[in-house]
């Protein structure tokens, strides 16, 4: 039996940069005992950030969060508080309010839900003063979304009142759930929401959609232990349910799995932990960007996969659809269902083609449809990702939330911006570059290293920023460190598209700052520092030591992907198994035992390799002069 | 959603000692041009090692492995070869006899099979010379066992042949094989066999039965991908095959799935890599010892899990079995039978229960005993690890081979003394102390890291070795290494049941080597050291250095659990962050910029804390005395 062992996998390169938690300037919101920043809502052209933490709600500047315009505190009653604590929770943890949602209503009016001791409450919250709370929902909330035409998604999970899990509709006109039933949803935690308009180019004029990200119990696949399994989930808006079959219940309910593996490696990402939709009018579709961490043997991995719409769409409206079947009178097994499907398509929603067929509304979709999408709401057809692998493998790390910017390099060249958060409290900047990953730089956003539990990207023209949550705190980052780099060659290295070095001011610039200042500004993101101008001045340390004496020569190297090499005369040093010689704090020199041969010019260079093309650079040059002092006799002394 | 990331799971600690190559002595052997070391054969009366390698068979004087006894060389034939070559096989490395199976047979004779260019070929070696090739297997051999009464069990897999894996038996009187179907093999790697002697204090008298360890692809679960299951099968070796149904077939070949997994930490070690029997006189069950990594993420974990034999059996004759359905015409889906099962059990050995119901032999089974086990060869019930879970799990390595040595400590108590190899030419001894793992020492078995293709043990009173093969050539080392030892802390703190302190001579000894020096020797296997006696003797050394200088103070210190902690004057030194005092080479220390106040002692003392109690040892003592040299005036230099 021959094993190999250590397949070579392409996991993403270290970080180029680490930055520490006080080497960038972040902008600190803490207000003292509020923990649990976790939702996070934005008002651009109010320049608002909206904060929901543990039984509070911030209104701060968001262009400099440490200022605060306005709070509300919002606890549990104490009846409350006393029945959950009846019933077994943690009365410093669990049976408090955590702020869940925060929606924008109206100019005026914000949207706000709290777990409220597992009472969900919701609450019309106006700006500047709180309203009295006016809507509860009676499980335990878990995500939940607001149209602007007062319809509200919501998924929920089992609570210890007994409810079941559902994704529902709350609307005065017709409001819509899910059956209790596990096909349609088996011990689920959801992770994102997000509603889809229709296309307006289209010729077929289709229904909005929502999509519902979650996780479940798997049914199709079994381990050596119960398996999850991420899905996504979509209704139409359209959707008013049956007439007698699924009355009140979506008559547009399908999901199907996820899939972000690495089959060639033996790498399966099953453990959905955020989703990010990147949309705009440059986009054909809209791009689902979701990050995983994987269920079995986790030693710290995590990947990101992207999703093109147009995929999940091909999955439901022309997948196959999955069929469970009793085996043996007590196993239920699901294969996939390659029988007659009924017309209209069971899931679809009502499309030119139906109502061609005067199938004009959910209500009269006929009985075997409706009883089909009943018993099949699971797609045996997965949906793939983009490539068919994911974009980026990490190891070492835990991923935990992510947000996407589509960024224009100064070749017009376009990069969508990965900004990904991590369960020790840093931030990881990646794009892809030439098909292979660069992480531009990793940011220690909190000092705690505590996870990162909310992430949200402002990117207004001009005020681009990073806002970032956890349990103690939040922060407010910019989305690049371009003045950092102090060389020209340091600011092609970063291969950052949102930095450029302008000869005119000799400084790294950040292209999304207005004014740029000067042309011919330089970027190269294949990073070719050619353009690069000659360094014109050359500044070096003189130093003076005694004979026999220890000498430290210093210097500071910021990439990791760098090597320090030291030079003394021009001939490289070797200070491996050397007792002349040792690098100390990673890139300083210890010379010992100095003598007058020591004396010289010492240089300290960074060499890094990008593209197959190494670049050296004078990072510190040291002249030493070492002195055989001039000792007058002391007296001998007794120890 | 809250996800909480890196539960504690209990991995075992880093190695105690790790001993690099040059550092013990092992004794090697290789012959030039010869590779792949991986077939061992041990005479004990002899005391001749016989190694199988590529197109070679060595025998070794077992003593003292670099002496070669004999030496037979066995090639493909040109012809043979020249076929392997247009079958599109490497002429460099698949198209040669690798030497698989080495059998005793009687006093003079060897059974040898190899590879031979995927044409398997055994053969009677008579010791001192070869003789003529005897045995053709058509199938491509992966494991063999010869009984004592000429018959010969296989586990061969599929080859370019097109032959179908097989398990059988080559006997005059009754050949036998198992079904070419899926339920019974489904592209099965073999890693490991044997026969369990039936036990003559039972009353019942049970049959032989052969055990076969394998992987293969499970019918029993699924995931995003083809997912592999370890197995045990076994067969009786008193079955004659059916008389209609299943002629000269096992009517007793039955498996079940071996578990190694830890649910509550999400891990799951599906990839078994070899299996060792512990078995002896004073243990009242054979138990087999098994290596696993896992299939899937795997970033470097291995897993030992233990199962006793009467776990085995009591899945194979009381467990359930499993059924194959096919669903929706084109599914296969396997489900525990909750059927009625036929008399006699189908699978089981003949028992004394059959013979009185008058079936004596398998050829007088009925039909539907038979009929069912043909259908039904695999079990639902799996076999599950000792305490239900792995006896050790380790982080970073991969885990290649495993024996096992029981020995007695002097206190009476038994230890089971895991010697696992590693794919980086490694070898970890490991036994587990009051509920937890103990890795008494990692060697560093080949010097080039190539991985430990084959491991054995010989337990013979003072003749206890391991022998270890890889790709490049083959050691012999010594079960401990007590003499390494140098102190009576240093001897006890290793916790090495096989090393004790003798006060007499004032050496750690091997328990196991003749003649032990002096009575009263120490050891305590929970780390307890207040039996040593008190150090007598302590010496130091003097050191003079210049003023302005810098002094390097040695320490060495081996454990990898301890700390080095630098005392000067009985203060404890703080060697973090300091300009004054660096630690280098891991444990010495730097002194810069010397002056009279650093006169004084200089203590590096080792601190281990084992079972909450801190056993603090002093390392080195250096005294140093600082002094102001007087200079004569030198003529000043230009430079």
């Amino acid at each position: 039996l021959v094993v190999v062992f250590g397949t070579a996998v392409a996991f993403a390169p270290a970080p180029r940069i680490t930055w520490a938690h006080k080497e960038v300037g972040l902008v600190h919101f803490h207000e003292p005992g509020i923990f649990n920043y976790s939702t996070f809502l934005l008002s651009e052209h109010e320049d608002t950030l909206y904060v929901g933490a543990r039984e509070a709600v911030f209104a701060l500047n968001a262009l400099y969060i440490a200022e605060k315009q306005h709070e509300v505190y919002w606890k549990v009653s104490e009846d409350k508080k006393a029945k959950c604590v009846e019933k077994g929770k943690s009365k410093q943890t669990e049976c408090l309010n955590y702020i869940r949602v925060l929606q924008p209503l109206d100019a005026n009016t914000l949207y706000v839900c709290g777990t409220n001791a597992f009472q969900p409450i919701c609450d019309y919250l106006l700006k500047d003063s709180p309203a009295i709370a006016s809507y509860h929902l009676t499980c335990a909330l878990q995500f939940l979304l607001k149209l602007p035409n007062g319809e509200l998604y919501s998924g929920t999970s089992y609570n210890f009142l007994g409810s079941e899990p559902i994704i529902s509709r709350h609307s005065s006109q017709s409001p819509l759930r899910t059956e209790y039933a596990i096909p349609w949803l088996n011990e689920p935690s959801f992770v994102f929401v997000d509603v889809i308009r229709r296309h307006f180019s289209d010729t077929e004029v289709e229904d909005d959609k929502v999509y519902f990200f979650f996780m479940e119990v798997s049914v199709e696949y079994e381990f050596v232990f119960k398996l999850m399994i991420p899905r996504i989930a979509r209704v139409c808006k359209g959707d008013q349910g049956g007439l007698r079959t699924l009355q009140k219940k979506w008559t547009s309910f399908l999901k199907a799995r996820l899939i972000c593996s690495k089959p060639d490696s033996n790498l399966v990402f099953n453990m959905l932990q955020d989703v990010f939709v990147l949309r705009g009018p440059w986009l054909k579709e809209p791009v689902f960007y979701a990050v995983f961490t994987p269920q079995l043997n986790n030693m710290g991995l995590s990947a990101v996969c992207a999703y093109n719409l147009s995929t999940v769409e091909e999955v439901f409206s022309r997948g196959k659809y999955m069929q469970s079947t009793m085996v043996e009178q007590s196993h239920t097994k699901w294969v996939r269902y390659n029988g007659a499907v009924p017309r209209p398509r069971p899931g679809a929603c009502i499309n030119s083609e139906a109502r061609a067929a005067n199938f004009t509304s959910s209500l009269n979709l006929p009985d075997k449809t409706l009883q089909f999408v009943k018993d099949h709401p699971l797609m045996d057809d997965s949906i793939m990702p983009y490539e068919g692998k994911p974009l980026l493998i990490k190891k070492d790390v835990n991923y935990t939330q992510i947000v996407v910017d589509r960024v224009q390099a100064l070749d017009g060249t376009i990069y969508d911006v990965m900004f990904i958060s991590t369960d020790k409290g840093a931030l990881h900047k990646a794009i892809s570059l030439e098909n292979s990953m660069h992480i531009i730089e990793e940011t220690q956003l909190f000092q705690d290293f505590a996870p990162v539990r909310a992430l949200l990207l402002s990117s207004k023209k001009g005020k681009k920023f990073v806002y970032a949550g956890s349990n103690s705190g939040m922060i407010q980052g910019a989305v690049a460190f371009c003045g950092k780099h102090i060389t020209c060659v340091d600011c092609v290295l970063a291969r950052d598209p949102y930095c450029a070095w302008s000869p005119h001011v000799a400084t790294c610039v950040a292209l999304h700052q207005e004014p740029i200042p000067g042309r011919d500004l330089i970027q190269n993101m294949s990073g070719d520092v050619s353009a690069c101008p000659d360094r014109v001045k050359e500044s070096y340390w003189q130093h003076f030591f005694k004979h026999g004496g220890t000498a430290e020569l210093r210097c500071s190297q910021k990439s990791n992907l760098a090597q320090v090499v030291w030079k003394f005369q021009n001939s490289v040093l070797n200070a491996n198994n050397s007792t002349k010689y040792i690098l100390v704090g990673r890139d300083n020199l210890l010379i010992f035992n100095l003598s007058k041969e020591d004396s010289g010019v010492y240089q300290c260079l960074s060499e890094e390799t990008v593209n197959n093309k190494t670049v050296s650079q004078l990072l510190a040059k040291h002249v030493l002069e070492v002195k055989l002092i001039l000792h007058t006799p002391a007296a001998p002394t007794l120890s």
